[in-house]
């Protein structure tokens, strides 16, 4: 994968970054108050709503994906409220966590791990529900490899309730399209260690008039997380508080380029990598976790044989082909692993990784 | 400063980093939940447990110092628990806003721009109140370059209370001694772009047996910073969220190095260095803003003549010498600037910016 002989990192985020990413990453400091960083905000804001088809607000936070969306809860709810939260895998339970870390009323509506949202069960719950604040729920489920479907869920659950939409879309915003506008939804949570080729460090929002609203009316405490300092700031082309750089300088490289290349087209190569890999997994004769209707354009999961030691096969991977592949988490533990597809990703690393899988596999069922 | 003709950055954090710690922070990705991360997070654990003199649990955070103050207060309070506030400054007083936010009943006791905190006055104050649950100030006061006498604010606080001490020693720690456990202090904020030689993007905290106690009965919502996930995560060698890998990258190198050069070294090295800058500074008949006896051994703040427009002479100093001074906040602005100095400097850095604001202040007053 590089010169250096570098593992090929296939989890699902972090991703690993090309060598003129690398390098910006390991720029010099500059003042996060001075002019060269309100250009660079300036642009940043620019084309992340490109990327989400959006004129809503958008923001930059340092901090993880969970800050994001941790972000999305405490400006928009106050404790009590009504939330509706759709539950696909371990990402849509944290996110309910979050709401009632903070006191909202959350109502779980779960589905099996690796099926998507039904959108009859969301529209029957939605009916029999009145006076839901939110609907709060994870975009792309990576610890199943699940993609929801956005844009019909959106469409349910306008046709259902006048509920804020907060989507957890860490995963798969930047990789696939999320029409924030045309969708309507209110807060779109991501972060940069995923699509968006950079280091982690920096989170995104998006935050619409309605979520405004809703902020005008939140009773729930924030500081560090509040989303009008970082719109009283972005007046002045600052950040409230000193931003993590090096996350900075890629994001704007990042953004730019995506914006450049066309984001059609980086929707497309997504889709194709995607492809690439579960084609790749069923040719092994592997089956996939999720419902094939569902599955995730940035990150694949697949079933191991049954009865196969799952960690052993992980670290096997790891030290006899320098492939990293995702194990699965909580009750997939052992059962699954996953392979990244995100942001920076040529057929060439997928194709080493699934022929570390295979090997490894047939190593250890001989 | 360097080959490239950067410029010679000296606000009071980010630091300007020299090449090896770039290189470091733009090395490629790993798993953030493999055996590299786990070695990294034991020995960064160590490393700063010695820098800190301590016993105490430590953790790393992906947020901005602002996040390591909101991590002290979210998990050691609740709402209506008094707090005494001891504010000299914008830090100090950002310390009591993030208490108040999360509805604590904070008291304030402040002093004037340039000074530090009273000790007399902190005794009488805490003699006239009871059930105090936390005194939380600023260390080192970036904004007028004072440090508070640490070591002796805790000694009357023990003496007068039972209340937790927490601390933001943001801008401080890692430059100067903080003896965590002979002061008795519960809680130390900073963070990496400071004293650390790091980029921005990773806050580190200390937490006491009485600051966990104080956490069983904190009734504040969180989530992100809840210390108990940390813990958790340290346990199994992780983090619970994604964290900042290229301060982490950096931090790990420059803890190891402060141990190295043994910590009292790192701590003569940055008083040495102020004390070059604050002789320099009147060497040129300039005029300190701190009380000589409270200077700052990270940052100094120095008047500029009356009349003078502040804001000019910062952007003079940096089109004509390539210097990057930090101005004044709030109330200070146009009246003085400040250099920073610490992590790494060198008298010719610091020789470099006073020769700047020489010959401005001479062409601005000619």
């Amino acid at each position: 994968m590089s010169s250096q002989n570098q593992p090929n990192l296939r989890i699902p985020g972090p991703v690993p970054l090309p060598d003129d990413v690398l390098k910006l990453a390991g720029s010099q400091m500059i003042n996060h108050r001075g002019p060269e960083y309100a250009d660079m905000l300036d642009r940043m804001t620019r084309n992340l709503k490109t990327v989400f088809m959006t004129q809503n607000d958008v923001y930059f936070i340092t901090s993880s994906g969970t800050g994001a969306m941790e972000t999305a809860v405490v400006n928009t709810l106050s404790p009590g409220d009504k939330v509706l939260s759709i539950i696909i895998g371990a990402f849509g339970e944290r996110f309910a966590e979050i709401a009632e870390a903070y006191r909202a009323d959350v109502n779980r509506l779960s589905f099996d791990l690796g099926q998507a949202a039904d959108l009859d069960k969301v529209r029957e719950t939605l009916k029999g529900m009145s006076n839901v604040k939110a609907v709060i729920f994870t975009h792309n489920e990576s610890s199943t490899g699940v993609s929801n479907p956005l844009e019909d869920l959106c469409k349910v659950i306008h046709e259902e309730s006048d509920a804020l939409i907060l989507v957890d879309a860490v995963s798969s915003a930047g990789g696939v399209p999320i029409a924030v506008d045309a969708w309507g939804i209110d807060v779109v949570a991501t972060a940069s260690q995923k699509s968006w080729i950079s280091p982690p460090g920096i989170s995104m929002v998006t935050f619409s008039e309605e979520a405004w609203k809703a902020y005008g009316e939140s009773t729930t405490p924030k500081y560090y997380l509040d989303i009008q300092q970082y719109e009283d700031y972005r007046k002045i082309g600052q950040p409230p508080f000193t931003p993590c750089l090096p996350a900075i300088f890629t994001l704007e490289f990042a953004l730019q380029s995506m914006v450049d290349e066309g984001i059609e087209n980086v929707f497309a190569r997504h889709h194709e990598i995607a492809q690439h890999t579960r084609d790749g997994a069923k040719a092994l004769g592997l089956e996939l976790l999720p419902d094939p209707k569902f599955a995730s354009n940035t990150v694949t999961a697949i079933k191991l044989p049954e009865g196969l030691d799952g960690k052993a096969f992980l670290a096997q991977v790891t030290k006899n082909y320098n492939v990293i592949l995702g194990g699965g988490q909580k009750s997939l533990a052992g059962k699954i692993f996953r392979v990244g597809h995100m942001g920076w990703v040529e057929k060439s690393h997928i194709d080493e990784a699934l022929k570390a899988a295979e090997e490894t596999l047939k190593s250890m069922t001989s």
